[in-house]
């Protein structure tokens, strides 16, 4: 089938695209001595996260307990949940840790410990447990240059119902840097910071077998992981427009898009509207500290060239509203045409279809299916 | 079941609340002498669908060919496609309007009048058509005042082979006013404009029966709808923290919400984190211009009370981020504990969940399911 005949607005992904990116990705981490185990939440699908493992280890990261068992069904044997395990959930957890080698969760609050524990105790179901650290972000996790974490990790490192694995961050912050020199500097900041919480753990009589990072910013641009077992990048697979913006990648490394139809012509306006608004795309506002005229994406021809010229300034639920930067040439989108649109987040505006299809060239090879919910 | 016993994020559907809303719409309607053809795209569900059309004809109003779809399968009978129709989705457009008594689709442009008279002249399909009209909106429709619009009008309703029902617009601007004066006038507009329009529409020849018009906040503020024959409101069946935000409804007629579990606390930053983030509901900035510190909605106690102390000022994929306007007393939040959320744009977040739990007090009653994609 022809890209052409799909019915729009479709979920695109590039093949050859995520071969490359997840290859590059595997490449780097063997090079950089560091094992990959990468995040599958970006695509949410097997056949991507079979990709993203290549010449590693196996083992994956999820963000929901969805994913969790999807890729448990799917054959992944050792998986992340990263996020702070929620004690009403810890049941869920349990029952899926018996079905694998490892469910690895994290915490770094007394309560979700001391639920776990019980829990432990009470059916004898061991979980592998990781310490979550905040690195600089300043979302999640224990902040490393405290005493009171330092006596946390020791007390969950003693616990003789759980098998305490390490410490684990992600630098999310890198997603406000502008360029690559901004991001290494992240990269530097996050290793060292885990680097030198391990080192002061270990002086402390704490176990520490793994030092678990990433963030595909990070990733994607550091040198040197010294000291880090594990790096957990994910939106590598598809990037977008967010990273190409801050400097993570270029955008003819951006894998997934979306295929639009011109649906009406504006002239008064200088303006199209394409038959995707928020329910495609999502509302994620992209790089606007890079680019405060970024838009929701950045169009591309079908064979993928830029077509700058166009911005996606505004969404509604179903429609998008195409600005032209200078004056439009209506003849050259003229109703019926189609377009495709790289999101500014490849993770959300995936997450808005239940199916992908997977183009080489303007062939569609295949259909992926994501899993959602939680 | 218990509200408390559900897995989160949970989406919450307050039957109440959306029974109360549903009738008063309909009464409303009656009362200013008008047919309710509500929209669905809201809650994409029959059983809200079924609600919305009590004490009127049964046509309800769709935003996709999915949705017209499941409601045609669902026994709605009288379906308008409020959405200007893509020439490359007009054989599935026809193959749904043989099933229905009237598939209405609307346009604004000549090709997808040409592409719509060429298809059916070739099928022997009619198809009910509205000329989309902007109000004010500037989003999709004809200019009212120009002379191009009534020779398109006039053109499209000597069409022999579809059948043209008249004007249609939404006041999507009304999403811009602060307060119900505000909105009133946007109301006055969206009426005046079409009344006017379809007069010189009449006295240029062209026959006229429908004026249809509709949002939720000129709908459920409007006292005068004299000259209208139709009109199209959906997310009333919910509302939302926006619509509570600009003066169409009170934060207590807010039907949908998020339960939400707290999974940390972060006394350093006065804020915790709850399970619920990007992808539980989606990213409307809400109305920033009423006021800038909405947040993404805005936090209620599990039987429904305000928490204004509570902000969601900060989403990634899964983790919600919540600021303490004074200081946060995390002994009321501990970590375990739940919390629900009136979204800013009820419409968004209802399509990012598989099902609906259905509420009365703190039992969940039943369970809905929304239709998704295109």
């Amino acid at each position: 089938m022809k890209l052409r005949a799909l019915k729009t607005p479709a979920a695109l992904v590039d093949l050859a695209i995520v071969e490359r990116n997840t290859k590059r990705m595997a490449e780097r981490m063997v090079g950089l001595g560091c094992r990959l185990r990468p995040h599958v939440k970006t695509h949410k699908c097997a056949e991507i996260a079979r990709l993203q493992v290549r010449g590693h280890f196996g083992g994956i990261t999820v963000s929901t307990l969805a994913e969790a068992r999807f890729f448990a069904a799917a054959g992944f044997r050792d998986i992340t949940y990263a996020f702070p395990l929620p004690i009403n959930r810890i049941e869920e957890a349990a029952n899926l840790s018996r079905r694998l080698d490892a469910l690895n969760v994290l915490l770094d609050h007394p309560t979700t410990l001391h639920e776990l524990e019980t829990h432990a105790q009470r059916t004898r179901v061991s979980f592998s447990v990781f310490l979550k650290v905040d690195c600089g972000y300043h979302r999640v996790g224990v902040e490393p240059d405290r005493e009171e974490s330092v006596s946390f990790a020791t007390k969950l490192s003693q616990s003789p119902h759980l098998d305490f694995r390490g410490i684990l961050t992600h630098a999310g912050h890198a997603y406000r840097c502008r360029t690559r020199e901004e991001i290494s500097r992240v990269a530097g900041q996050e290793r060292e910071t885990m680097v030198a919480f391990a080192d002061r753990l270990r002086r402390a009589g704490v176990r520490i077998d793994e030092v678990s990072v990433g963030s595909t910013p990070t990733m994607s641009v550091t040198d040197n992981l010294t000291g880090v077992t594990e790096a957990r990048p994910g939106n590598y697979a598809f990037y977008d427009a967010f990273q190409a913006g801050i400097g993570s990648c270029s955008l003819s490394d951006c894998a997934f898009s979306v295929l639009v139809t011109v649906v009406g012509h504006y002239p008064d306006q200088n303006k199209l509207v394409v038959d995707a608004g928020s329910l495609a795309f999502s509302l994620d506002p992209g790089p606007h500290h890079t680019d405060p005229e970024c838009g929701y994406g950045v169009f591309v021809t079908m064979d993928g060239r830029p077509v700058p010229e166009l911005s996606l300034f505004s969404m509604s639920q179903e429609h998008g509203q195409v600005r032209g930067k200078g004056r439009i040439d209506f003849e050259r989108y003229p109703v019926g045409s189609q377009l495709r649109v790289v999101p500014n987040h490849s993770c959300l505006t995936a997450a808005m279809f239940d199916r992908y299809h997977v183009v080489r060239d303007d062939e569609v090879v295949d259909e992926w299916s994501p899993v959602r919910g939680w």
